[in-house]
């Protein structure tokens, strides 16, 4: 007699449902598809010979391989914290290593954040459209979700925690001004709300003036790391690699210390081989490399902005991200995205409908559009074929 | 003005207080002190090269290096389940690739069950003394606890899962007899009880013959997996190395998908280089591996075993067992194992006192050694002193 499992599973349990993108993105993964579909960086433009480098130089030295194979503290790495710490720096975020907790990809950073603050049915505040991943990190928690404006309008606010990420943001590509920062700022302070401030893609900017983290202007209000309300996560999953998920999450030592607890129960702690080659990574990878990747996605960002202004009907708008990975557009009203995709397939072009990206009052006539990876003549012809498509839509 | 975190942390993150082992061993790490506490493999014998050679491999080939490095799917990576299927096979658990999770180590395996079929007080079975990384596993899911022995006795039982360690169980090294095993599937069955099993140990067996896991137990009884209330989790930590953080889950397809969508809200996938090298190693790997771990290992069981028989004063008793890497002893009533540690650490041995593998109940005048990591000669002269610091409490 076959298990009734839904009885059995937790109220969590049955509601975890396949993200319709990630099923998506399976059956986009084939020969001939022009993808803007997925959000990842492009192969060719890794530093693998550095990472292979980094990986032999560990197994060559007989004490250091023992620890690398061998169990470590949920911390995170001491020396790869230590070049965090030096990085945070950089960016204007005064910290020590025990505010720096290193996660299994930023993922888990975002998801144990949700673990350590919302208790059921706490209002969380995003973006709208916003990623992906949050919705899914924070699922288990069932919270009721508002916007982002909620810090800044005039109305009473019962909100716990915004999560924002503000450059260049997924799925819209757009950025939070410094003014709006500051504001979200004043007003998480004057609502009493923590900030989770992703910045997956902070370091992959194409044109503009570099602008501050939620956390360093933070700072500048508060003083100290201990007495900040923004929990910030980062990632190499952007500039160096995905694959060896690797994220790290920066805040105030007493919630560094919760999360490193909810760390240890849900994975022990990110494998100490791959913490120790990607420290040799970071600290030997010549500021060259960012310079190299921004201007590859830039050629593509160009690329993809001209073809749209090229090729859309008029009706259609998008966003000009100055940075990141993604290229937003707003179809006219009645135009569906999902509709729309199985079109797209049918004459070899693939993208992600943007319905999936609102935790509610979902925008339907809407597309999420990758530039990372393919190159700037696959996407003039791949936005090419998508004009014609919606022009006769 | 400080922020208060206590009041804004979850009901989970209030309660995640810092185990008191993990605390501890990292006090214990210290040179000079001969150290039973950890319970870690000997890195001695990690096949090191093979681990080296299998990394080298993948970032030879430009194809295999560029998908070791990017986005995977949350499943797991293909031929690394393959070879899993075909273990799980030699154990007499028949099973397809989708009866398959690859999970950051078994320790996620555990947590993702947990939160997959566990409520705020549900009921879970445990062995007392249990695996103290269950109880932090499960702890955001704010379960009450019960023993396996509820299972099988006379009574009514409300609860939803048991978890059991059938083979030379951590912290105890103590196995569940075949009939032992019958009884509790049959429990199972009766009571209608999830099992998650836990096979972290089941390849080190010194002495002794083999025995079915409870999920082959139960595929005799219901004849397919898809039927099988059987969780199974199963890690590379004890017999290839701990530190690249890999596990396993084998269990019903509907239990499978939906440990999937969990684990991708929470760190998306476990590092594609780490399961494609992996897959090598353990494709590699002499089956003599085994047998050497076995040999070493067995070793220093016994030479643990003697030595408690040579130096334990009248009153002390310990568990005797075929395999792992524990020795349970169970000290005179009114010995306290925290206070005897004070002490032992003065006379340079430690060990973890019993107390903290009790959910509930505890049993203070307990300790668990651990016989893997040192060498015959150290455990005897180890064991020596702390016979001595017994006779004289």
């Amino acid at each position: 007699m076959a298990i009734d499992w839904e009885a059995r599973f937790s109220s969590y349990g049955k509601h975890a449902t396949a993200s319709e993108i990630r099923e998506l993105l399976k059956v986009l993964d084939r020969p001939g598809i022009i993808s803007f579909a997925g959000g990842i960086p492009d192969p060719a433009l890794f530093p693998t010979a550095l990472i292979a480098e980094a990986h032999r130089h560990v197994f060559e030295d007989g004490a250091r391989s023992g620890a690398a194979l061998q169990y470590s503290v949920s911390e995170g790495f001491p020396p790869l914290r230590q070049w965090l710490r030096d990085y945070m720096r950089a960016k204007g975020v005064n910290c020590g290593i025990d505010n720096i907790l290193i996660t299994t990809g930023s993922q888990q950073g975002i998801y144990l954040t949700g673990r350590l603050i919302l208790n059921s049915g706490d209002r969380v505040l995003t973006a709208r459209p916003t990623y992906l991943g949050v919705l899914q990190a924070f699922g288990g928690n069932s919270p009721r979700y508002g916007t982002l404006d909620a810090l800044t309008d005039g109305e009473a606010c019962d909100a716990k925690l915004a999560y924002a990420m503000p450059d260049f943001a997924n799925p819209t590509g757009e950025s939070i001004s410094l003014s709006e920062r500051k504001a979200l700022i004043a007003g998480a302070h004057a609502k009493d709300v923590i900030i989770l401030e992703d910045a997956a893609y902070c370091d992959l900017r194409y044109s503009g003036e570099p602008r501050p983290s939620l956390l360093a202007l933070d700072l500048e209000s508060v003083g100290s790391i201990e007495e900040s309300r923004v929990i910030y996560t980062g990632t190499f999953s952007k500039t160096i690699v995905p694959g060896l998920r690797v994220g790290w999450v920066v805040a105030a030592k007493a919630v560094i210390k919760k999360l490193v607890l909810l760390k240890q129960a849900s994975d022990l702690h990110t494998s100490t081989l791959t913490q120790m080659a990607l420290t040799e990574v970071v600290s030997r990878l010549p500021q060259s490399h960012i310079a190299m990747l921004c201007e590859n996605y830039g050629a593509r960002r160009d690329a993809m902005l001209d073809a749209l202004k090229r090729h859309m009907p008029p009706g259609v708008s998008w966003t000009k991200p100055e940075g990141g990975m993604f290229i937003w557009v707003n179809l006219p009203a009645g135009i569906d995205g999902a509709q729309l995709l199985a079109e797209a397939i049918q004459v070899g072009v693939a993208f992600v409908p943007g319905g999936a990206f609102f935790p509610d009052h979902r925008q339907h006539n809407t597309l999420r559009l990758n530039f990372s990876l393919c190159d700037p003549e696959t996407i003039r012809t791949g936005i090419e074929r998508l004009g014609k498509l919606i022009s006769r839509s």
